[in-house]
């Protein structure tokens, strides 16, 4: 086998067997073929596309390059939610929490954020010494103690991922749907679970502005975790505006703090209670989605959730007290306010740009380098169709430092649209749910 | 200007201005973008293509990575030619002479054989003592001298184009006819010629099998050597038969004395005389491709070209006492025929088995390394439309080792379609001409 002729066969739309497929991802990761081949085929790749077998075999080699991990000695089922990514989304802090406290595991491996989307990791550490780089016997560890553990990628998982999406990074094959999908079906499957709930974002904030694109990757992923034997189910989710009122690390926190209190917004709220409700039925807690979504507000309710929340923060080394009172999160020093240009109707919202605010306030990164303000962020208080006044507050900026403050407050400025008139169609929260248990069999 | 913004604006089919083009190639030149990235871009521009205004940018670019030769105080047009390579191609050895005898200057920077194909510096150093590998001085020295010179690429000329032509053979990016054309016309240019004609060959021993793609590179070349104020015309030509009757190194030497003591096959004569008078044509030595032709036979008749020969191998320290004793030339040790196996008429000939067969020989090279036996070779004794009899010869096979003997037989017989009837049509040696004067202008 020659690297040269499966780049050639890729670039020609021919379809790569699952031994090739190997050939070439394992020869990467033991660094035997240069990154100058794999770019190459990286590219024919996003322009031809893969057919649906060769993804799954993508997918495979992938997550067999590392270690998959084996609860068979932790009793109980392991379940996981994934998220493509947008401002102010936070559920897996409420998610996870929720769905441990109903008893099932939550063995959670998140990111950082990428681009103008937030990350769990890096919401995690503004809570005062909470550890997201557990070695994994503390992960298994916190796992088998509490029932969810929070943890980023690490060196053993999928290694593969690790080199390929640096070499996608830095050559334009980040935004392939069929790379996307191998990417995080390949981490996510690293986990060890029996199954996986998708939140794909769709809108002005997310990654896949079209929901054509969004449905599609959404297929994709379902299919490939179904060829591999796991039950997917996949949520097509609004972000043409912020999920929530706020967008910062530790102004998120609060705010999942106020939903696990049973208050908190009512978009996050419903949002949570519906992934958490796939996360118990598909991970047979349940018998239906709805008897799944009760569970999940009862577990918010009793209280048992925001006992798991404290629970974890405690054993990842953790400030559990923030719960209780979250004044002892970082908090920024000032604030100011964006005021409504016009009286009117919130028409649209540019909301990949109020991610791009939250990183120029410190609050994200712009080069890998750059270190996070944990404090920094953005209160939103207007949601599209919602009535405002001349002068009335759209958006509360917390910063610490004035530097950037006149270019975010510009981005959160421009993000607005106000029209005189209401505007028709109120577009819904969650537009389509892909691989549920109507549409096609979960393998076993 | 950001190297990754650019791959992805040639992924996603925009053009790159002169300017972008210039940032990758230069700065992949000086090693400041890395393998990886230029890779991803060729394979981009292998599947999306190039405008004309994008060709010409990056033939400009490789153009001038290098030294352009600089003639200026040798008084007198330069022209050369260029074939894209077949079987038995051996028209530089008979046109360099010719032209130089008639007063133009040829500064002739040619290649190795290539993949199927012979190569015009592994031709002349069959001739004992032949040194290719002159320095610029010294090729400038010996074109003064005898108005023609025979060289290598060296690293001083066009080195863009020797970086990305590795990079190009490992990442399945040759076959690009955006990428051929900038490759041949950065190099050929950086000649410092005025006028340039190209032999582009077509069918089953060219490069490019269909004539349509023959025809497409050929136009890309001429709009783009147009488009840098050169006159460039192209002559599609036949190459379903080796051209003449002999590939093999030393064989082809001879065969190219031949021609130029006014003998020799007919259709190597007609080419030959066909490509200088067009050369003369171009470099303003005839009036019209006719007189040039005329012009070109004289050179032969009078004994100049073959004077030319003599003179341009004893200053490139070759024993040019071979062009009168051919016998001096390596000559294998042993011959062996491949017959007939029917009685008919040669129907078609599977031209590039034949030059794999004068590889396997051991006439050309199989991997980068491979030394070259400059005596072994093939003499073809029938033509496409030939009568032939059951065991008449059709071909007699020049070897020095019984090692691969069988596998090059085996190769040969393969390459004769035998018909009962003589084929219809026969095909036209110059099939067309593209650029030439009633077509467009030629710059300045």
């Amino acid at each position: 086998m020659r690297v040269v002729d499966l780049i050639r066969k890729k670039r020609d739309s021919q379809e790569l067997t699952r031994e090739e497929i190997a050939f070439l991802i394992d020869g990467y990761t033991r660094n035997e073929i240069p990154d100058y081949q794999i770019s190459a085929w990286l590219m024919a790749v996003w322009l031809r596309g893969m057919t649906r077998a060769e993804l799954t075999g993508l997918t495979e080699t992938m997550l067999h390059s590392g270690e998959i991990l084996d609860w068979s000695n932790i009793p109980g089922k392991k379940v996981d939610k994934h998220s493509t990514g947008g401002v102010g989304d936070k559920t897996s802090l409420v998610i996870a929490p929720i769905v441990a406290a109903a008893g099932l595991l939550v063995p959670m491996i998140s990111g950082r954020g990428l681009g103008h989307s937030g990350g769990t990791l890096d919401k995690l550490e503004s809570i005062p010494g909470f550890n997201v780089s557990l070695s994994l016997p503390d992960f298994r560890r916190v796992l088998r103690q509490c029932g969810l553990a929070l943890i980023g990628q690490t060196a053993e998982i999928a290694p593969a991922d690790k080199k390929i999406y640096s070499l996608r990074d830095v050559t334009s094959t980040v935004d392939s749907p069929n790379l996307i999908c191998a990417s995080i079906m390949s981490k996510k499957l690293a986990e060890g679970i029996s199954a996986l709930v998708l939140d794909v974002k769709t809108g002005s904030g997310a990654f896949m502005k079209k929901e054509e694109d969004a449905v599609h990757l959404a297929e994709l992923m379902v299919e490939t975790g179904q060829r591999m034997g796991k039950k997917v189910v996949a949520l097509i989710t609004d972000m043409n505006q912020p999920l929530g009122e706020t967008a910062g690390n530790s102004l998120e926190v609060i705010e999942c703090i106020e939903v696990l209190s049973g208050r908190g917004p009512g978009d996050l709220r419903e949002l949570c209670l519906e992934l958490s409700a796939w996360m118990l039925y598909l991970g047979e807690r349940s018998s239906s989605v709805d008897e799944g979504k009760s569970l999940a507000a009862e577990m918010i309710a009793s209280g048992r959730a925001k006992e798991k929340f404290r629970e974890v923060i405690r054993l990842q080394g953790g400030d559990s007290s923030v719960v209780d009172d979250p004044s002892k999160l970082p908090r920024a020093k000032s604030t100011c306010q964006v005021k409504s240009p016009a009286g009117g109707f919130i028409a649209a919202i540019q909301c990949e740009n109020l991610g791009i605010a939250c990183n120029v306030l410190g609050g994200g990164r712009e080069t890998k380098e750059d270190t996070i303000d944990p404090a920094v962020g953005l209160s939103f208080h207007k949601k599209i169709g919602d009535p405002v006044e001349k002068d009335e507050p759209l958006v509360t900026i917390h910063y610490d430092a004035k530097t950037r403050l006149s270019e975010a407050r510009e981005l959160v400025q421009r993000s607005y649209s106000i029209a005189p008139e209401r505007p028709g169609e109120k577009s819904k929260l969650i537009k389509k749910i892909i691989g549920g248990p109507d549409g096609r069999s979960w393998g076993n």
